[in-house]
């Protein structure tokens, strides 16, 4: 109760900046130190970490009963600013920073899906990640210097667990709903299955119970890219360049993997850019590597290369179905009690709509409240971030709807 | 007549090593100047090029009416050693060297379906490529050092013209059938194009008129890998540390868009290689991870960093529709005289089965005699590598068919 009053001492509600594209209230992002100095949290593989800070923003007021909170988890490359206009990143000169508005501001709001004027909602940034939450970049008390890759790997349930610390300490026992697409999906999952008593709804968007074996492979070239770059240094680059090349190509990759073909050729096709001057075997006459490559080298601006390789470590890694039904998925799914939305995209081929029907058919057959929708989109993987009106037809619906 | 007089003299039937994993008899790897060296030849792009030596090796005998020849094109990192074993290149310690035997040795070969009892089997190497033919690797006879960068840029085009130059010089005008699968299956389709008077069957094997949007991005990403590698140095790199690193990771990548999800987790799944020691950030714990990682570490050692981007720029910039037909490909399609066999495999995502139906579809309605078929398999883009049966089936049939 301190804590949480300490909370709202701290949270100060600041008008947009006059050429905000958004007409949400918001939070400064604030950090909250969850495993102090003399502390450590274990984690999933053996390993530990301590002091843990954790960076959470919340959008909305806390109901005095407590039951109006929806916790949003982020994805590969998110950050805790899901909503609004971030000024604190701005004015702290972060390294690594997003852009404003938050990732999500499309759906989280007064009076769009998740209505901040009905629901509290949270979103805190991950471990490992570098975006204020504790990770390779961060500062090794015991040292001085960043941990780079003395940092432990850490997992989606290491996440989720960080999380369930985060609720403690700001006194919030239960989450009227936990949301996320794509890794955040798998938070989601792994909070349903992880604290079944905590949780009355969770929403998986884009995410199935494990990554594919060609999602793994995928993830072996961009890590490989960034372990091969000549200024990597076995990830002690942080006083000299990083290996921003590498960095990039992972990033081009990946982005490949969350659009769909349909989607680039109709973005792209095979237009050129440029139809004058010489032609070169160094290339970039397409539209579509140029765009390519400027994804690339704006990711490496704000994102570290250490975070790339933990967090896609714990994306390779995460299996709902080993974890917690010794390899059967089914099994694992007997642990849910909140009710379950499975929402795929038709052009998502990374974590495809067959692998998300398995997911809600395993919940179905063990015999859980599961909805399953696949929603026709030409997206790709991103469909959960831009397609807007689906996505919000979704959240308003089954955040209203009665608990299992 | 005398070329190839000279051409039989110089080609000597040896029998296969002891430990050959083959029974075909062979011919060794023959070079021949088709360009002297006080000549250049006109490239599509605007280049020019010479003198152009041509790598090729033939299997069979060409008939008193020379009515029995088979053009077999390769593939992006193929060579003119298609089958048999290959002591050429052995011998000649070449700094880039394919495996033994052929890499098509499955279908060619005395009895096999491509019969060189009966056909006289042609394959040369590539413009632009590292294995014998003139490429970015080879010396520039002006300054003593390789071309690296100042070589031209190449297209399928300029592939086939070469082509039809060394039959020229073998005294062969036409082709029974010319036979290629990916980027040598556009080669066969541009010989039907090009030189439709001297081509009698064309057979395309998991290739399309142009390269999809997604396929021109997975390049892009290839080549950003290699020219961002240290070693790079704007392709002037032959006389120092090769960007290896930058040519792997491109490997890696295009060999995950050769597999299908199928058939890769098929193979690996999530299987771990390791279970013992500690968790690193590093990854290399999957099965799949450190197959891709060998797949790249050997192919940097057979092949050149800078013929990758000369042929990726080909396979990129290769579009039937708009070189033949202004941009319609059913008007492309109307120059064609031979009759011609598309075949798709059902798990190909890099030239998918629906591309390569539109173009069986656009030669149908241009009154054409083409035939399409789709082979079901796992094996994705490589199928027409591997699936020996239905593609030596295949081949019986359209070889032993009659013309048009």
């Amino acid at each position: 109760m301190i804590e949480q009053q300490t909370q709202k001492r701290k949270r100060r509600i600041v008008d947009d900046p006059p050429d905000s594209p958004t007409s949400v209230g918001w939070t400064e992002a604030r950090t909250l130190r969850i495993i102090g100095t003399d502390e450590t949290l274990k984690l999933e593989k053996g390993g530990e970490i301590g002091p843990v800070d954790v960076e959470y923003e919340t959008y909305g007021e806390l109901s005095p009963a407590k039951d109006n909170v929806v916790l949003i988890c982020h994805a590969l490359s998110g950050d805790a600013h899901a909503a609004g206009w971030d000024k604190h990143a701005e004015a702290a000169g972060r390294q690594f920073r997003m852009k404003h508005p938050g990732w999500w501001d499309t759906v989280i709001g007064p009076g769009k899906a998740i209505d901040t004027r009905k629901f509290f909602v949270i979103c805190s940034n991950f471990l490992g990640s570098c975006y204020g939450t504790t990770g390779p970049s961060s500062i090794n008390p015991r040292t001085g210097k960043p941990y780079a890759l003395s940092f432990p790997v850490v997992t989606v349930s290491d996440w989720v667990k960080v999380q369930a610390i985060l609720l403690d300490k700001l006194g919030i026992e239960r989450v009227h709903c936990v949301i996320g697409g794509s890794l955040g999906g798998q938070q989601a999952l792994e909070w349903a299955l992880a604290y079944p008593q905590r949780v009355d709804r969770a929403i998986v968007f884009a995410a199935a119970h494990r990554l594919s074996t060609q999602g793994v492979a995928f993830n072996a070239v961009g890590r490989q890219a960034i372990m091969t770059d000549a200024n990597f240094n076995q990830g002690n680059y942080y006083e000299s360049e990083h290996p921003k090349n590498g960095l990039a190509v992972a990033r081009m990759m990946a982005h490949i993997t969350y659009l769909s073909e349909a989607g680039m050729h109709q973005k792209f096709g095979r237009r050129l850019r440029l139809e004058n001057g010489s032609p070169s075997a160094l290339g970039g006459e397409f539209e579509v590597e140029s765009y390519l490559d400027y994804q690339g080298r704006s990711f490496v601006q704000r994102f570290d290369a250490n975070s790339y390789l933990y967090i896609t470590w714990a994306m390779n890694h995460y299996d709902a179905a080993h974890r917690w039904g010794g390899g059967d998925l089914v099994e694992a799914c007997r642990r849910i009690q909140s009710k379950v939305l499975v929402c795929s995209f038709s052009t998502d081929w990374l974590y495809t709509p067959q692998q998300c029907r398995e997911l809600a058919f395993a919940m179905c057959r063990a015999g859980k409240s599961a909805n399953y929708v696949n929603v026709p989109s030409n997206y790709g993987h991103d469909s959960f971030l831009v397609e807007t009106e689906p996505v919000s037809q979704l959240l308003r619906s089954f955040l209203a709807g009665g608990k299992r």
